[in-house]
C-alpha cells in the first residue's frame, strides 16, 4: 500500500463512531460524525498556496485531498465541525514515507506539518509534533468500506498519554 | 519484539477502558475492567493438560500465562468476569508466528486455537476462527505501562464486521 492507494481508498463519505478515553479521568467520550473526503487536483490554488507556505515545490505534491467533518459528542453539546486540506509530499527516496501538509491541525489552529509512513501491513502512521504535545494516528482498512483509526495525544516529551481514541469509519452508501 | 518479550511485558495488573462499537446498531458500549496477567511455569499441570488436549508436545510451549478479568459494562448490569490459560506455541521455523492455545475463548466456551504473528513494528496480531465468526485482535504497547488492543468480530466468511472494540490498558500501580 502506498500513499496514493491509501488516499484513493479513503475518498468518499464515512459514518464515524469515535470513542475517546481520557486517561487521567478514566472518562469515556462518544462522538458520532460524518466525514467527507474529496480529491483535489494538484493545480488547486489552495494546494499550491499550502505548498508555498511550507516552501515546498507544488510539483512534489501527490493526491491532495480535503477532509470535512460534522459531529456530535456526548460530553458537551457542541457541534464539532471543520474542514482541512491535506497534501502528501512523499520523500524522494522512500515512497512509503513523507510529510503531510495541513492548513490546520485538529488540536491547534496554526498550520502543522506532520510526518507519515506506511507499515508493511498497510497501517498509515501519522505523527504531528505541536508545541506542548504530540499526536500519533494509526489508520488502516479492515475492508474497502471500513477504516479504523487509533489516535493518541501525548505530552511533547513522550512520557504521558493524555487521550487515546478509536474511530470506526464505515463507508456511507456502500455498494448495495 | 518476539512472543517472549511481548508476554513478559504484559505480566502485571492492568486497568482497562474498553469501548465497543456495535456496527449494525451504531451503538457505543463502555466497559471498565481490571485484568491480571500472571506467568505460569511450563510444568504447570494445566499447561501440560492444555497442550495434550491439542496433541502438542508440552516442550514446545513458551511463556504460558493466565489472564483473569473482572469488569462492568454500561450496557447491562452483568459483571463480566473470567479467567483463561494461554499457551504460545511458536512455529519451529519462524519465531514471530505460531499458535496460541486457550482453554476457552472470549466468545464461546469451547476450546479455541488461534494463530498469532508479530508485525515488524511490534503489533501482536491474533486471529481466532470460530464456527460462525472470526475474531481478530491487534495488541501493541504505546509504552511499557500502556497497551492498546483493537478487536474485531467478523462473520466467518469475512464480509461483515459485527463489532469493533478498542481497549486502553494502563498498568495498575506503575512505578511511582
Amino acid at each position: 500500500m502506498d500513499i496514493t492507494q491509501f488516499v484513493e481508498g479513503s475518498i468518499g463519505q464515512w459514518k464515524s463512531q469515535r470513542s475517546a478515553h481520557h486517561m487521567i479521568f478514566s472518562h469515556f467520550e462518544a462522538v458520532r460524525s460524518e466525514i467527507d473526503i474529496v480529491a483535489l487536483t494538484p493545480d488547486n490554488p489552495a494546494v499550491i498556496e499550502l505548498c508555498q507556505a511550507y516552501d515546498i515545490d507544488p510539483s512534489q505534491a501527490v493526491v491532495p485531498f480535503q477532509m470535512s467533518w460534522e459531529g456530535e459528542s456526548d460530553w458537551n453539546d457542541e457541534v464539532l465541525t471543520g474542514s482541512t486540506i491535506l497534501v502528501p509530499i512523499p520523500d524522494p527516496n522512500s515512497p512509503d514515507r513523507g510529510q503531510l501538509l495541513r492548513d490546520r491541525g485538529y488540536a491547534e489552529t496554526m498550520a502543522a506539518a506532520a510526518r507519515y509512513h506506511i507499515t508493511e501491513d498497510g497501517v498509515f502512521v501519522l505523527i504531528t509534533e505541536y508545541d506542548r504535545a504530540a499526536a500519533e494516528e494509526r489508520i488502516w482498512f479492515v475492508n474497502p468500506n471500513l477504516r479504523f483509526r487509533v489516535s493518541t495525544i501525548k505530552t511533547s516529551d513522550g512520557t504521558g498519554v493524555v487521550t487515546a481514541s478509536f474511530s470506526s469509519e464505515l463507508r456511507a452508501m456502500a455498494t448495495p
